[in-house]
């Protein structure tokens, strides 16, 4: 395949022969004809309750715990508008999401950054800073299938972590969108089901088990918290959609939601298959990565010198796109990039990474 | 009718039979087929393109002034979130909605209440307020068929509000959800399509016209602070809710919505006749109000030294409730109340309202 158009590594989204536009007309269908007072009143801050009721029950939390928003960013920005006071000090892994970066500081929150390594952050540098004093009031973690890193955290450090927040009296922020994107189909225990102390919160969402437009992710915690949050809720917007959590419910009730995440599931991994395979053919051992065992990302690292900055204007040259590691830190990251692989079939993976290669070798050669 | 249920005359909400889940569901199948990627992608922070453009031709205006959000309270606090600073001074009307005044509190506005007349905001007050050296960031008005005071803003008032925000400077934030609830059909223009200074901020929204649970509201406003006003939606929640706003969207280039107002208006007109009906049959001359020509509310003052936190009190005993006047105001409204006659039918509406002299009757008598 040879396209003229632009293949964008870019943007962390399915694809949309990936989404399942048919099942929701039939979950829109049923939810408007069995619950309609329901689905179409103002409801209640916290969620829509039958799906409210399922996410618990999948959680093997009470639903009290649980509060279901407008997608999980707003989750967590509405969690940091409860927790977060100016100064307050906050631990992000580094890389981590931007978006959540940017909410941290806009809040006034005093940003952290712990190294992530292979088997997620680094939770000795963690309890070194702890020791000397660093008192954190929130440590938000991705642990599966990271963003941008690609990489997840271990069953160890997640015993670790949660014994570090008992101790220490800090909230883990469990950020874990991309949770059932499993490859190999194993899972770790979420730390949000080792927590015995109330330190744990909990996000997730589904954008990537149904579909980005859905906008329905939610919250977890300790009930009072989660009251706290609620309210905040209905203060920024009443209640959260409606309509659209109504006909999540019935996606995920009628059992939907579990061939759509085989589908994704079986998707990504070529995906993620193909980009491998693509980077090993056409930029060999100058590409070093973690292999992703699920999720959306690949995480590069290319030799130091390599400056991504001037490889996305070259790549855009050439009709590809990426972000570069400089969006994902707080100081660095020049030679790093993240490759999605969600929104990109694998032909068009294979020509986006050749592309790719030819810009690499021309910003070489100009160097 | 006697009825041994609570009969709400407190939420400002519709009764579920005057909600159309039917013309949903083929709203629903509609935008699903037609545009499932659009609808189901994380698409625009301005809200879903099809429905901005309805709403943009709707209302004479480009694209780019539209922000479509959920709902239009989430319009208002993004705006405030843009536009109000801890120490701005922003006037609101006496009395006014109590989620907006809170917004304004929580970011550290200074606020200055106007007293409500017949005609809407005491628009000469504020003209010497401002020729006094006042300066305000923002002046909050609901134009038509006011929350909670049932009141329309004159045509003339509507003229110098305009000529003031230009001449002293301010913007004029029109918060105008039940602009479509016109019982005789009558509609004066809004003060967004008379702004030739880009001085006003209009808010809207279809709670009314289709369902609170769509979530879907609008801000419509220059070009520049509305692109700001994205910028800060995204960084909350990406985009807003892409499969509500595409059925809304559907609901709306089909014609549904016309169908829809038309039922509402002649259910809220009904109520209102049969609310202001029982009211002199039952409290008589007690009870002192201005005719809401649309909406969905009714304020009633009741006699100087009857305190309606009491009354709230014995009307709950008798099995009907309201929300006492003093929830709206900054200071005082302790003989006032607002009846929501929007989720009551008539027969619910004569069997409240007896209840309701009841109560009256028995704190009148215990004082």
């Amino acid at each position: 395949m040879s396209s003229p158009g632009l293949i964008s590594f870019a943007r962390g989204a399915p694809s949309a022969d990936i989404t399942p536009p048919e099942a929701l007309r039939r979950s829109a269908d049923a939810a408007l004809r069995k619950d309609p007072a329901g689905t179409l009143a103002y409801g209640s801050g916290a969620g829509y309750a039958p799906l409210r009721e399922w996410i618990a029950e999948r959680h093997g939390v009470a639903v009290e715990q649980v509060l279901a928003t407008n997608g999980s960013l707003q989750a967590g920005m509405l969690l940091f508008d409860v927790l977060v006071r100016p100064g307050d000090l906050v631990v992000v892994e580094s890389p981590s999401y931007d978006r959540t970066l940017l909410g941290l500081w806009e809040r006034g929150a005093e940003l952290l950054a712990v190294p992530l390594k292979e088997d997620g952050i680094d939770v000795g540098a963690l309890e070194a800073t702890l020791e000397a004093g660093v008192a954190p009031k929130l440590v938000h973690v991705i642990p599966n299938f990271h963003n941008p890193a690609g990489c997840t955290l271990s069953l160890e450090k997640r015993e670790r972590l949660l014994a570090l927040a008992a101790e220490h009296d800090f909230i883990v922020f469990e950020d874990d969108p991309y949770a059932e994107l499993s490859f190999a189909g194993e899972r770790l225990p979420t730390m949000l089901s080792q927590d015995d102390s109330a330190h744990v919160v909990y996000a997730s969402s589904f954008s990537k088990t149904i579909a980005p437009g859905v906008r329905v992710g939610y919250l977890i915690g300790p009930a009072p918290l989660i009251a706290a949050v609620q309210e905040k809720a209905v203060n920024t917007y009443i209640s959260p959609n409606m309509l659209a959590q109504s006909i999540v419910a019935e996606f995920c009730h009628s059992g939907e939601i579990l061939e759509s995440i085989e589908n994704v599931r079986a998707a990504l991994r070529d995906r993620r298959d193909a980009l491998i395979d693509a980077l090993g053919r056409h930029i060999g051992d100058e590409a070093a990565f973690v292999v992703p065992k699920g999720g959306y990302f690949l995480w590069v690292e290319l030799p130091e010198g390599v400056d991504t900055e001037q490889l996305l204007a070259a790549a855009g040259d050439h009709g590809v796109t990426f972000v570069k590691g400089s969006d994902f830190v707080l100081g660095g990251g020049q030679n790093a990039l993240r490759l999605a692989y969600s929104g990109v079939t694998p032909d068009e993976i294979e020509e986006g990474v050749k592309r790719l290669a030819k810009a690499l070798e021309e910003i070489k050669t100009a160097a």
